[in-house]
């Protein structure tokens, strides 16, 4: 093991780090600020985390919104599914809110959009048709949400929100289709950059558009806001042309089938997939059912170029040789049920390892993801002939910049201010040395954590007093912001030692025990070896309830039941040093 | 994000990938294999992943065991403070063990000691004079343990226990006095290597002893069992020399204290931060229980040179100037309540960071704590000065050899077998193709799984066709192995969606229900704004007895029960997408 000594009790996660706060209410009304030709950048989401981007553009009585995206739960929040962006800033103005753009489609930009356009009046959503593809998919999802109004931009259209003149332009991610908003207002230009990296031989799109950024730098910009998640690592990101070469090695080798794992939406590396296979003359089979989705979206607006027959279905896998197979499947971060795991686990319904294949993670590990597929590749490991993986070879580009692409975006915009997004804190200020570097003055860079408003003209850039309410709303099942703090806080109680529950019929009138109580208990203790514990604690109860009736007229039965509660509790601590959830009912009969 | 359309929902974790069961029986009994003139080697763990390091070596009548671990619990088993390995196969033969051999201080090699040195007969323990500090103090905490029997040794010892001779070799890893060991047996010589690297320039420590490796080597080994920790990693470890001139730059450059996060074990880090301090005229703190135990064992039996005023008190702390302080503590994982994390909280009793702070992390990260890492820099790169940590400087070398030092290692001692542990399955197979590169014979070369019985002598090493039980039992507060998988598994649903206690109060004669149902929730919804759910559950439990009574005589009541947590299930899940544990609770009245 790479540690030791590390206390073992790993218990409440009282003392972690703090974080947004679950619909915290602001101190100020920020409305009450809004200044005559000031343009104001405001994150919702984005600037704090590498994920739930949501970031608003505000000039006098017109607002733009880019992008609406939600995040994955973190560790400490069992059962909820994502969480999404509080947008009470944005409710009393929404009359003001000309149009929301989104800037590519991956969740954590468009995942809230079923949730907050109804509250927002449904205003029209500008995006390239590959994206309002993704969305309008996952829309069918939920049946009660309002149609969606879509203008289907590409990265030469312009338009006019309000007092934005709105352009584009093409950036490279691991998703095609990707832009960069330009926001022309009445006190300069904004580049908001969406995610990027530069690509100068990409795959499947063009190559990064390095003339027109020049070209936006000589238009005098007056804020830059650029994409972070990489700010901390050095050099550059890799083409994805490098990436198709070591693949392509892998398809020379490979005796057997060839079983790829990536993300869902890596649609880059799915085409590189589908024309290796075509070239070496091997079917594709796709297997994951939001990579399916992605895929068949993709293909339907002409995004994925595959030939007529290269696509099979899995009823027709059989047909093929080994050495004339490509399975092209979701599981890389070895999610429990993704098809990856299915496959290693003997859990698919048709495909089952052998030692001539060979399986490729094309992907990055996301962080807490670690552990998991260290597991995957256990199996893999065990069953599968060759695994190839980051490691050994380059057969993954992630889509973010790194610090030397960062530095050469800063240069080719010139811009006046900067404010880094989408990243955690440390990205970010990463990001703000690197603009250092560049030769921008200190007081002309700004971080703008979660919900704090940057004010901004011509003669200078501020943070305002006010700040726009910011969190989190919880979406769980069909409740979104019914699970508050106090339920998640329950989970984390009842997840470490389980709940006790312990009913005792008393009689109302003589405060005396009937029968014997009854004890419900779950995730605390092997109930069947653990009679003599349960005998106690009804005994225990017993003497509670009846001392404290004794000389009790009338009974307090909450006084009672926090006795039990208490006297319990610390009975059941000694017994076992652990601390389940005692619940007392008393039944008064 | 780095990724998106991954599945939302995450909830039963039911199809994660098989690990050892808890305490699953053998399908043989192993004993009746044991054959004359053959040597046994049985990982008990270790052997499937980087922790819970227990082996056996036996031969006829006799059995030396090699370290004693435990492991941290995964992400899904919440409350559970460890897991120590099953020892069924040592019971009956309690009387042949001749001893524990312990190769270092490391929990994951001596954590399981005061759970199994009683069920074991008390066996003697060889190790070296640190790491019996170590055990010694951990066995503090459990009063109720026996009294250990500690023979101390070190690299030069000779030892008889029973048919085996035993000697041992000096190898580095992160915590000083860390021992190989040759056991010398009728059938040949073993060399296991407990954890090691190559440390050619190490600090307070003697240099890898090549020669000695060469010599063993020449004196024809059978078997060699070497550490796969970092066999997926190409190159070789850093000298902790390289490591100590980059901290020195640090500590040229700090303009106030320096905060140094790193393991509680690394004896070797926290050597070097106490001589640049005393070189740079720092006084030193140590925070963190854990890191303070250590330092305070290995200083007392001289493994740490520290001069009489280095190190202070906090309460003296105020007394010198930032400038003149270095604090020294445990946290770099980005644990809850770990030193570091209460200084960036805010939440020390006498630490508050400062813009003239260095804080450094000198550490890797273990799999499954990147993301709490991550938080803990958001707040540091917020609060303090300068953050150094490995991207940026070679502030950290790991304690376990990497690819060319795992070959060096093959070739130095020639074995004729050769079996990896310590690693995940995938690190012990590319293990194996580092002696196979080596010009070793694939059927010379064995991946023994904990609980596989691997035979050999002079003539040849397999398989044997029976297994020694094998898995984990869990340690939770005082119990060990009283959590048991269903009550693991109850804590994982708790924890999804909470749970739903209904209690109504039954005539036993007529089958009315008395009074208004009771319901207790936790965990599942916001009970204060779910009034009318609560009211339509009850109602329908009402209705659910009542109808089921009515034409029941007698009156089954755990059919009755059964129909309530149905049909109550049904609906709530229905209401809100969510499946808390229904328990209905019936009283009889």
């Amino acid at each position: 093991m790479k540690t030791s000594l590390r206390p073992p009790m790993r218990r409440a996660p009282a003392h972690r780090a703090p974080r947004p706060p679950y619909q915290q209410i602001a101190a100020h009304q920020p409305s009450a600020g809004v200044r005559k030709g000031v343009l104001r950048f405001i994150p919702l989401g984005g600037c704090g985390e590498v994920t739930r981007s949501c970031y608003i553009y505000e000039y006098e009585d017109d607002i733009v919104i880019v992008d609406m995206g939600f995040q994955f739960p973190e560790e400490d929040m069992p059962g909820i599914d994502y969480l999404i962006p509080i947008i009470e800033y944005l409710i009393p103005k929404k009359k003001n809110i000309r149009g929301v753009i989104i800037t590519h489609g991956h969740y954590d930009h468009i995942g809230a959009i079923p949730h907050l356009m109804e509250p927002l009046g449904n205003p029209p959503i500008y995006a390239t048709a590959l994206t309002r593809g993704i969305v309008t998919k996952r829309q069918e999802e939920f049946p009660h949400a309002p149609k969606l109004r879509f203008e289907v931009i590409n990265s030469e259209s312009k338009l006019r929100l309000g007092k934005f003149g709105v352009e584009f332009f093409h950036v490279n991610h691991n998703i095609p289709d990707s832009i960069g908003v330009i926001l022309k207002t009445p006190v300069g230009n904004v580049v908001h950059t969406g995610d990027w990296k530069f690509d100068h031989e990409p795959v499947n799109e063009k190559p990064a558009d390095i003339s027109r950024l020049r070209e936006i730098g000589e238009s005098r910009v007056l804020l830059l806001v650029s994409d972070s998640t990489d700010a901390d690592i050095p050099g550059r990101q890799l083409t994805e042309t490098d990436i198709q070469r070591s693949m392509e090695k892998i398809f020379i080798e490979a005796p057997g089938r060839i079983i790829a794992a990536t993300f869902a939406s890596l649609l880059t590396r799915i085409q590189q997939l589908i024309w290796l296979s075509e070239e070496y003359k091997r079917k594709v089979l796709i297997e994951g059912t939001s990579m399916k989705h992605n895929v068949l979206v993709a293909h339907e607006l002409g995004y994925l170029k595959v030939k007529k027959d290269t696509c099979i279905q899995s009823k027709d896998f059989e047909r093929y040789k080994d050495k004339e197979l490509t399975i092209a499947c979701t599981g890389a971060q070895g999610e429990d049920r993704a098809a990856l795991m299915r496959i290693a686990n003997n859990e698919h319904r048709s495909i089952v390892l052998k030692p001539t294949d060979s399986v490729v993670f094309s992907s990055s590990v996301i962080p807490g993801n670690e552990a998991t597929v260290q597991r995957v590749k256990d199996i893999l490991y065990r069953r599968a002939g060759k695994i190839y993986h980051n490691f050994s070879m380059d057969i993954h580009a992630g889509g973010h910049a790194k610090q030397e692409e960062l530095k050469e975006m800063i240069g080719f915009i010139k811009p006046k201010y900067f404010v880094p997004i989408h990243g955690n804190y440390f990205m970010l200020k990463i990001h703000t040395s690197l603009a250092e570097e560049m030769g921008m003055p200190k007081e002309n860079i700004m971080i703008a954590e979660d919900g704090e408003i940057v004010e901004m003209n011509e003669s200078g850039i501020q943070k305002s007093k006010y700040k726009a309410q910011t969190g989190l709303v919880m979406v769980d099942g069909l409740g979104v912001g019914d699970v508050k703090e106090v339920v998640l806080r329950d989970r984390q109680m009842l997840s470490q030692d389980g709940i006790f529950v312990i009913i005792a019929a008393v009689d109302a009138q003589t405060g005396i025990v009937k029968g014997s109580p009854d004890i419900i208990s779950r995730g605390f203790i092997y109930l069947k070896e653990s009679g003599e514990l349960l005998h106690q604690s009804r005994h225990l109860v017993r003497r509670v309830v009846e001392e404290s009736t004794n000389r009790m007229h009338p009974i307090n039965w909450a006084h009672i039941r926090d006795n039990i509660r208490e006297r319990l509790g610390s009975f059941l601590f000694q017994k076992t040093k652990r601390r389940p959830m005692v619940l007392p009912v008393i039944i008064e009969v």
